[in-house]
């Protein structure tokens, strides 16, 4: 293996990769290798253009901390995630579609009861969101667990905001007997993405914005179906048709309804006006 | 831009891409996308695998500093280095070929006269290496600057290695009106890149060793000439044919001759026993 030139180098390192112990392991690299490589003499990279690279993914890495996670982000703006996503979730009508996990999710956030609230003190527009969880059948799923969290209406998730309390705006539910949920919390809003990194400057240069289209993200989880990882989208966001990480499937935009009633918000026990959303989710047996 | 699918999506990232402002960057870009969902659609991953990718990318961005670059070290182990460097330096016969920079370049080596030694009081056999800088014609190139650096011989680059001094096997010198260039340093030896980090796990999967064979780096400048990249290695190395970085070519690998000899060494002021390697560097013009 020396005397390696343009011609013969993609096959000698695919050759070394034939050793690697781990047969899923090896598949994964040498398919890397093919690309990478591919890239490669399709651009035909100065020595400083590669450097560049290096010190790309290099600020990528060094950016990332408990509440930050760039290579997420890069790989939501370059359609990676949304590409991934789709061929993991290949869904039978009726199935709620997924939608990127995106970089903010926190695991560990605390059960709510039912029509409990995962706003603490959050100014914003106070919003029901309520629906139930079933199969494609429309059989109801009760216990089925909605890990949710979102950002404030100021466009920040609480690990990126030292006013808000820790774990505000994120919830853990369970479905009752009907399958039902529901919560109170603030109308979501849409917010930029962190542009002050690597992911930020690749945006910059596509020659977009970084605004997501308002949205609340839910993990649902029941046993004997597939885990769902989606955002519901608010109706008419300017943003919907351009999201950076292209997220927007029409079956996740919803209708989020402005009330103005007095009554109807002193049965809800939650100030006037205020919004409610309607969304059912539909589960997929696993397997 | 919604709906996307396994189908269209690849297409939809190419078109937001066409507003890129700098052309080079639009074709980067594609290109990237391209081969990135190319790779995506071939090995299909797990959400879990991209996850452990995404891991991946982080730590290896973590754990640089201003010693230690695992972009590189990963760039130089899947053969990416050398295939840029193979694209960039297609060169006519004479010429001497490149090899990789590798990680552990630093700029501001001092400069050190003709006969001169990089080594300060590195413990290990004292080598000369001398020899010509010239055209692939052969005439002398004069002021041609050589920026040299090295591993001790316990496998460490100064800066991986309290115990030496600063900026200790690195220096800088010119040639003389012959083209001739020569310095006084110890004997490499093999070593093995660093495999605490990302591209060691890499590397390890693999089922490879991690052991560069021994050589000296040099980078040779000269006005109206291009740059040369390179790396002699020791002929005989155990390691020659494993490079874990691809980087060993035939014209790269050089006779270190062994003297006994207290009369030569006497006149060259160097301990006895020793070593003197000769290797011509043929430079191309700028262009």
């Amino acid at each position: 293996m020396r005397n390696l030139t343009e011609k013969n180098l993609t096959q000698a390192v695919l050759k070394r990769l034939e050793k690697t112990s781990d047969p899923r392991l090896g598949q994964v690299l040498s398919s890397l290798v093919e690309h990478l490589h591919g890239f490669i003499r399709d651009i035909e990279p100065t020595e400083a253009e590669w450097e560049t690279g290096i010190r790309f993914l290099t600020a990528a890495g060094q950016i990332c901390d408990d509440s930050r996670q760039e290579f997420i982000l890069l790989s939501d703006v370059l359609g990676a995630t949304i590409l991934a996503d789709a061929i993991n979730h290949r869904k039978p009508q009726g199935a709620t579609e997924s939608s990127v996990l995106g970089p903010f999710y926190r695991d560990g956030a605390r059960q709510v009861a039912t029509a409990g609230s995962i706003a603490e003190n959050t100014p914003g527009e106070p919003l029901i969101v309520r629906g139930r969880v079933a199969t494609t059948q429309g059989q109801p799923i009760e216990g089925a667990l909605l890990d949710i969290w979102q950002s404030a209406p100021n466009g920040l998730y609480e690990n990126q905001d030292s006013h808000q309390p820790e774990m505000n705006l994120r919830g853990k539910l369970l479905t009752d007997g009907d399958g039902r949920y529901a919560f109170r919390t603030v109308k979501p809003e849409s917010y930029p993405i962190p542009n002050d990194g690597p992911a930020g400057k690749i945006l910059e240069a596509m020659g977009g914005h970084n605004r997501r289209p308002a949205h609340i993200h839910f993990i649902v989880t029941a046993e004997g179906y597939e885990p769902v990882t989606t955002q519901i989208f608010v109706e008419n966001d300017p943003w919907l048709d351009s999201d950076p990480v292209f997220g927007v499937k029409d079956s996740l935009v919803v209708d989020f309804v402005r009330h103005h009633s007095p009554e109807e918000a002193a049965q809800l026990q939650i100030p006037n006006p205020f919004y409610t959303v309607d969304y059912d989710f539909g589960m997929v047996p696993a397997g």
